[in-house]
């Protein structure tokens, strides 16, 4: 490489609420000369996601916080550019923690999880892999599992034009069920319904969205595959039929609401759980790699029939843009998967 | 019987918050000659559980609400005085919905459950057989066995001192774990560790009892038998480990809060559910007839070898008792297991 040059973002300090300018700094340092055991990945994909907000903060979470002045955690594709690891041989596409930054010194110190290799030759689109067939994917498909959802039952996915939420539905047509999904506005509501074959959508910033969601699930809700939390989440608990399971998969509403104390309202209607006696899990798909083999065939299996549609908003303009596009998610203007292109 | 009149208390009116005069009414009225198939119940014990004041209200529940009108529902313990039916002869000692009235008028169309006879000799104080070894006890066995609770865990039970929570407490006890109460003062929290043998109790009613309760759980919650809701339970729910389970049983601090919007506050912190992969389940104890007699058996059990100490607090003076003492339940005033002495 000419360019020995790294720009990564690093976490200066903890937001307090929405991110803002500051919080994340842009720093350009020396790549410095590859030692034994290392490689050098340069990122082509960074995948943005809800639980990047929370890596950011002090909450206690399912990972460490990233400390303070560290590299911004992120999920990527990159590919290896400089080695002396068998393992990673130059021109090899990986996966994995590569960071919000250009380039990942890899070695076994520094990754927090090892880099994966993708198939070679790719056996569907590059950006797939952080997508429909990655962990976003493998989340929808842990979910409804978890959910035991049957036929013939309902089962309503909020964030439904985002990525884990598309295909989660999906996932319930193709189990013969009812899905009814949420999402912000009626173009992403049409898309979900027309393109995406959901039976019904729900636009929550729409006036009567509570009634709205009464009549598109006339028979109550068996599932619920919950993305969002807040008084979303609280509609559909007083929606809930006996013996209901709740896939809770995120709780984007309420990321930045954990450091501000006055923004949360907080969630009323968990007491259904009793009433309705129903059970609410909690996962996290890195705790069930022994499960991708079967998820990513399936998911696979469903994209070759045709009954697997997906959505990618990919931001241009290189690692620049991270801090700015990770907001998509929480205003919901992004549809499905959201990533970066960092580079080509 | 010489006196043919019923004292009977009719919901007049859903409660706003807590139950106010004039929401009950306590009427006298004849009672019919009997029937064929019909039979008469005194009724001598009257259970007051924090499911009544559900009952009473229009929320979706798992019983109907009582109907305007009608006789209050609640369980309680019969003699038979008079009699038309084989099943239930005359000086037979019965447990079910008997009503907050003196006077149950049963035959098959009346009874929401069957009244059910209790052994003839009774091998258990009369109020057992509505505390540890009825409903109460079998709703706590219930409880800590969805848990999964587990030799070395650490289990923390709220309303530690109420019928269901120094009972689940015991139970935890006898399997191997540390026990945790949460109990409102010191008298309460010191019976709890003194005389029940927990390992420790909170007085949610101290300042500081936050950090109180990180104290006593050191390595974190595994298991939360939940009885209560609100703020308390938020706090729990910091202190859980990954791979919790939650037993949710109660959530008596917000039942009052149904009917007022401004009162809840509701729950933060549902999203820890998600970074501990835990798992939340709702049940109730009408649903699960099959596990009773193992449940009961076990309750015996511990009786028998001295493990098993509960609380009662009978209130006297008859079935006008009834709605004053139900208070007793929300602000925390009774000890373990809250009856009415309706007759002798």
């Amino acid at each position: 490489m000419a360019d020995r040059t790294n720009r990564a973002w690093r976490l200066r300090s903890r937001p307090n609420g929405s991110l803002a300018d500051g919080d994340l700094e842009l720093v350009e340092e020396e790549i410095p000369a590859l030692g034994d055991g290392q490689a050098l990945v340069r990122t082509r994909l960074l995948s943005l996601d809800p639980t990047n907000r929370i890596w950011m903060s002090d909450i206690k979470g399912y990972m460490p916080p990233v400390p303070l002045d560290s590299v911004m955690r992120g999920l990527g594709i990159g590919e290896v550019v400089e080695s002396k690891r068998e393992d990673l041989p130059v021109g090899a596409l990986v996966t994995g923690f590569t960071g919000w930054q250009e380039h990942l010194l890899a070695d076994d110190s520094l990754m927090e999880a090892p880099l994966s290799p993708l198939p070679d030759p790719l056996p569907a689109p590059e950006p797939a892999f952080l997508g429909a067939l990655g962990h976003t994917g493998i989340t929808a498909y842990l979910g409804v599992e978890f959910a035991d959802l049957k036929e013939g039952e309902t089962m309503v996915v909020s964030a439904a034009a985002g990525a884990v939420g598309q295909i989660a539905g999906q996932i319930g047509k193709a189990r013969g069920a009812r899905v009814v999904g949420i999402a912000g506005g009626p173009e992403k509501c049409a898309h979900v319904v027309d393109d995406l074959g959901f039976d019904a959508c729900v636009d929550y910033k729409a006036d009567g969205w509570r009634e709205a969601l009464d009549a598109a699930t006339p028979d109550g809700v068996d599932v619920d595959f919950e993305n969002v939390g807040g008084p979303i989440m609280d509609h559909v608990l007083m929606r809930l039929n006996i013996g209901a399971r709740i896939s809770l998969c995120g709780m984007i509403a309420e990321y930045n609401a954990y450091t501000d104390a006055n923004a949360a309202d907080g969630l009323r209607n968990i007491g259904q759980l009793i009433m309705m006696r129903a059970t609410m899990r909690g996962f996290l798909v890195l705790d069930h790699a022994d499960r991708f083999e079967e998820a990513i065939n399936y998911l696979a299996g469903l994209l070759a029939e045709g009954k697997l549609k997906y959505d990618e908003t990919i931001v241009d303009g290189g690692i620049d843009q991270a801090p700015a596009a990770l907001s998509q998610l929480f205003d919901g203007s992004n549809l499905g998967k959201l990533l970066v292109r960092v580079s080509d």
